[in-house]
């Protein structure tokens, strides 16, 4: 377990030395606020959407995020150009396939995004997880789903048949590779009133892997971070208005030994 | 007057048990604020603006908010057939005619949405909401009404035109559907300096008439509710910063029990 | 100097008499965010960014922002027709060239701005005002400049060659029209970890030139309120979220004459 919390303290220390650039391909909704969460964790974000500029931008930076969250065919196809000129040049790509499952076109275009890029780590929650299985996957739906165990193994084999991390969020996160799966319980009820609580866990875990080589190690770390912030936010705030000021100044506030200190990632044995 | 201050709580309730998804086609300015307005009052906003997925995520809606504030010949169209799928399938839809009046487009907009939808209510300030008067109709421009009265009866003859529920926000709000005419006396000054309070108390409206069937009812509630939010972000803030995030903390916070109690609509006789 | 204090505050009470009305077509992140502030200030934003819409708007404004933030092609077209009309009706036109420099599409949109409308200032921190510079220009490039007088003397040398006036801002902003050089010293560290605290920046310059003829007066007494306001934020707040909110508020509290004893603008002898 002290690994992690080390871990999380350089890789938080990292972001703010490197001020890595996290360029985001994502939805309307939180752009304003994901940029905000990314300036006050001491990361670079940058917007950028046009086909015919996306590769550029990309070229610069630390790690793409591409979130599927207001989607139309052109923005699937500067996700995809985008995301191909990162996985050249290895830089670590991660998805939110915001409503995946929901309608076909969110579904299809996280399928086409995972099958012509190589991502890093996938996060969502259970059911946007699930809906981005193969026909043939030997995984069954999230109905059938029963218990924390059972939970567990389906989002590792889910990670091998995507290749990729999984990082699902839900009251416990739950982080896989397909071989080692972490568990991380930071976390606040009031997360779930704030639009785009999800979406700025992704661009967390954009900016952990712009700095750590390992996913599930960015993913948990990350995770861990934006949690504890939802939990000083909640100290200082009880409605969700304030709530989300509030996330936004703990990101900024939270020190590497606040977070060695109060980060909960365990390990399933 | 006691049965709306008790549908009020009614709805309140309602949408806090229920939950209900509201589809959002909306302009870009407010998208994040509306979301957050609808996640903390208790309801499930979904942005989704795509011609190939609106009919998708229509189809699992409470009700649908259409709101021309940023406004293209796509999204128009996209409004359309999001609008129509609605109308067929009885989902109450809500009209924001941001600006129309203003530039042909928005005008024209409008007024084809109106023509090839069933919307449920239209919520504008008054120029917006005469700006969308046929070319036949009885009523007359903003220029010529000079009372109260004279308001009234033109939004009552408008709404019969128009063959909707019109909710004209102001210092005082006015409901009509041509019968019935309910004014609504909650509000707060700091309301006219947040970007998006037009369209956060259409979102609210949205959310009402996915738990009341009634367009005059939901209308009425939801403004009192909006308005209350208002006086008691009023009551915590005296600057526009700090006001918009006191009312999202409000919406959240306000009791049904608060609202009857709170909650001034008044029916003319 | 005392001219300056006075203009400040004369052009901040001549915003809150006539609320002039700022059209903006800028990028997705700040667009709430600048909105707001321009409401808090007294000024009436609209957002509006279709090619079949822009002439139409921008005939009523009384400034016109553009800001490549977030760019496609489309809007690059937009910016151009809503410049070109305000260009011929005498409307000041503020161009925040954000990225500039960074990718070929921002920098070729940026100049092409610049070629094809009446610019009145461009407003960008000192790389992407740089970056704007003709082949044949007699300045250098940003590594070049050792020293403030050098980025004075190189700052007028463009203003001239672009025959606009500049708004540099940096820890101490620099405008300049290639005549005239002013420096402002208001501001605050905090305003660097809020997305958009530049293009706030622009959309205020853009409210004092709706009042204020003369763009290096315009800019320079905009940013001396832009960031007192940030200097009364940083009263209030030690963090982004809390920061950015106490912004808004600063720009509704603050009084014509708390400004004009306020403002702290320099000119080079």
């Amino acid at each position: 377990m002290n690994d992690f919390n080390e871990k999380a303290a350089q890789n938080l220390t990292a972001i703010r030395e490197k001020k890595p650039l996290i360029h985001n391909i994502t939805n309307f909704v939180v752009m304003n606020y994901t940029a905000n969460a990314l300036l006050a964790m001491g990361a670079s974000p940058v917007m950028a959407h046009a086909q015919n500029e996306v590769e550029d931008m990309v070229a610069f930076a630390g790690a793409l995020v591409l979130n599927i969250g207001t989607l139309t065919d052109d923005w699937i196809q500067s996700m995809i150009k985008a995301g191909r000129k990162a996985s050249g040049q290895q830089t670590p790509i991660i998805l939110d396939p915001v409503g995946s499952g929901a309608t076909p076109l969110r579904t299809g275009a996280a399928k086409k995004i995972i099958a012509e890029t190589r991502v890093s780590v996938i996060r969502g929650n259970a059911s946007e997880i699930l809906s981005l299985r193969h026909a043939e996957s030997k995984t069954k739906g999230v109905d059938s789903i029963h218990s924390v165990d059972e939970a567990a193994r389906t989002a590792s084999v889910l990670a091998r048949e995507l290749d990729t991390a999984l990082a699902i969020t839900g009251p416990v996160d739950l982080v896989t590779d397909g071989d080692r799966v972490l568990r991380v319980k930071n976390g606040h009820p009031l997360m779930g009133y704030v639009t785009g609580t999800g979406c700025t866990a992704t661009v967390t875990i954009g900016a952990f892997l712009a700095v750590d080589d390992d996913p599930v190690s960015a993913a948990a770390t990350a995770l861990a971070y934006f949690g504890l912030a939802g939990e000083v936010a909640g100290q200082n705030a009880d409605a969700p208005g304030s709530f989300m000021i509030q996330m936004i100044d703990a990101l900024y506030t939270i020190t590497p030994e606040a977070l060695a200190e109060g980060c909960k990632i365990e390990a399933d044995e």
